[in-house]
């Protein structure tokens, strides 16, 4: 049977070149998830996300238990059978959803109760059913059910849902079926105080996950902020293990991230800002909706070859954009994964090369 | 160069085997034209409806010159250029569109004035303007502008409409540029008055089209209705040109009009039906959202051997659907056209083998 384990193959500075083996393949780090919400990276085939090289994609627990329910993804054989993808699968617990899209009816030391948005039906999430949802879901890798705290928060707040996160933290390991191949990571909290992180992160290391999370960033706080977190955090994570920023970001903030010593990101941006015309190119942001691309016979991206910057104009994709047409979301969407994916590859070289701060300079003089 | 030509290769009763040579490639016939309205098939790249053996696609002159506009099209290098298909191209006239979606201003001899449904700008179009658009879309066939009768009608307002028809048919002609490949279709009025499509075919005839079609068809008429009036207008079709029947229709509808000895279908009820949830098998409809399709793991046609078929289940389909994921949409659609151009697929070799009759009353008990 395949273990679970994370390699370092090669540090460039911080950054660092590794390789995840799990149960359902290898993923090489630094990595980009995809996102796929409800069971579908939003207007690509699963088999489109593979061919652009993506490792591992992302489900989200909230959305999943909601429709079509875990039970039911359980029952057509998991989530990668379910969805024809074989490769790994990161779920989060739902936490983030939980805290940030519901009605919540009541929280307290058990767990949180809410209404669904689809329906309004009371639903209770804790530690024990999140981790029972992602087990029932066949998540390659399950993460630990937190409380987001939200941005700002004084200190005693911070620390108050800091503890609560870390005696969930507890119960999520318990309740985790360790299964050959599969994984659970713990989430680290404490808001802008490094000093709760860093017993946030004390905490998690005693229950001994399989890697590990920077939570509660990326939740509106400057971006200045994040960036002067991400290290504090990242510097307190141990070296063996999968280190994971939740929630990031614009592909400037993976390579400043990936400079700190991050391995794996997540991210709605790339497929969601593709549906709403923006899309990322080596050159900076295109913003497709632009009457100047009416005419434009070029490629979105000619450093790109992927199939959209191959065989269609940005006046085509600006029509496309403007008439509603599905295609113009499929195209727009598989370029800008690319983009994600050949990004992370690019990083990926320059760390084996021992490169990484020039390549990186050089990026961030362009990119968003 | 290629010069444009229909050559009957075989025929089983009335069913004819065909094949039609243009600039663009050739068009093995029968054949169903998928409908890519505004440039593209709806939720499918071109390279997809390529891969499953669509011929020739279908453009609206209607909507191509309202947006992006035919000028657009035509300075990116035409329609096949522009949306990345490089077959065959037949554009409607516009007509159909300017008399069912348009708040019509005016009509007289010369065209009618309408309001663009986009942005209410007032716009001309008569039978000079609807070829020249044509022409900027690079059509590999040109439709005659006609006036589409409405149904019911009497016979004095079917002959006054069809005449104005055939006028503008004349006015067509004239201002249809001949290249090598290209052609333009006549399109046959009259109501459901047999000795009126007798009299509008024969001035058809005189005009020496490249092709003919089937207009006041499929507009609201009793099915029956439909497939009396269908063998009455093929029959007045000359053997050495293609016949197309607009508009229709239904998998059975098509098969009922092949064994009339029609050549050429388009219909948006593959595309459209799908998104709605409407999927056509080999054993009859699917409407994928009912529950029972919630567990189903088996594909939607054990039959058919498209992607959607191959790789999803009818469970995934239906949670797909339910979410409102765009992956829906594409793996529906693709279904679908795979569905018709199979079927039509399936005719031909019928027709080769001289069983069509047979073939068909076995399909008739089937499908919808």
């Amino acid at each position: 049977m395949t273990e679970f384990k994370y390699k370092l193959l090669k540090k460039s500075g911080k950054a660092r070149r590794g390789e995840i083996t799990t149960a359902h393949g290898t993923i090489q780090t630094p990595v980009f998830m995809p996102v796929g919400t409800v069971g579908s990276v939003k207007a690509l085939k699963p088999t489109t996300v593979d061919a652009l090289g993506a490792d591992i994609i992302l489900g989200n627990t909230y959305h999943l238990h909601l429709r079509p329910g875990d039970e039911v993804v359980k029952e057509m054989g998991g989530l990668h059978k379910f969805m024809n993808w074989p490769k790994p699968i990161l779920t989060d617990s739902g936490g983030y959803q939980v805290f940030s899209l519901t009605d919540i009816r009541k929280m307290d030391e058990d767990g949180v109760e809410f209404s669904s948005h689809i329906d309004g039906k009371k639903i209770r999430i804790n530690p024990e059913i999140s981790t029972q949802i992602q087990n029932n879901l066949d998540a390659t890798i399950t993460m630990a059910f937190d409380e987001c705290t939200a941005y700002p928060c004084t200190e005693a707040d911070a620390r108050k849902s800091m503890e609560l996160s870390m005696r969930w933290a507890k119960r999520c390991r318990e309740a985790f079926e360790k299964r050959p191949g599969y994984a659970q990571f713990g989430i680290m909290q404490g808001s802008m105080y490094p000093h709760l992180r860093a017993e946030s992160m004390k905490k998690l290391e005693e229950l001994d996950f399989e890697g590990y999370a920077i939570g509660g960033l990326a939740i509106g706080e400057p971006n200045e902020v994040l960036h002067e977190m991400v290290p504090v955090c990242a510097d307190l994570m141990p070296e063996h293990k999968p280190r994971y920023l939740m929630g990031v970001g614009y592909p400037s903030d993976l390579i400043k991230a990936v400079r700190e010593g991050v391995d794996m990101f997540d991210c709605v941006l790339p497929t969601r800002n593709a549906r709403n015309g923006q899309l990322f190119t080596s050159e900076g942001v295109v913003n497709i909706k632009r009457k100047e691309f009416e005419l434009d016979k070029s490629p979105l991206d000619p450093n790109c070859s992927c199939d959209t910057c191959t065989n269609y104009s940005k006046g085509y994709l600006r029509h496309l954009f403007k008439a509603n047409e599905i295609l113009y979301s499929m195209l727009a969407s598989e370029h800008n994964i690319a983009f994600y994916i050949n990004l992370m590859k690019t990083l990926r070289q320059a760390i084996e090369d021992d490169k990484f701060e020039e390549v990186a300079d050089e990026l961030l003089k362009k990119v968003r």
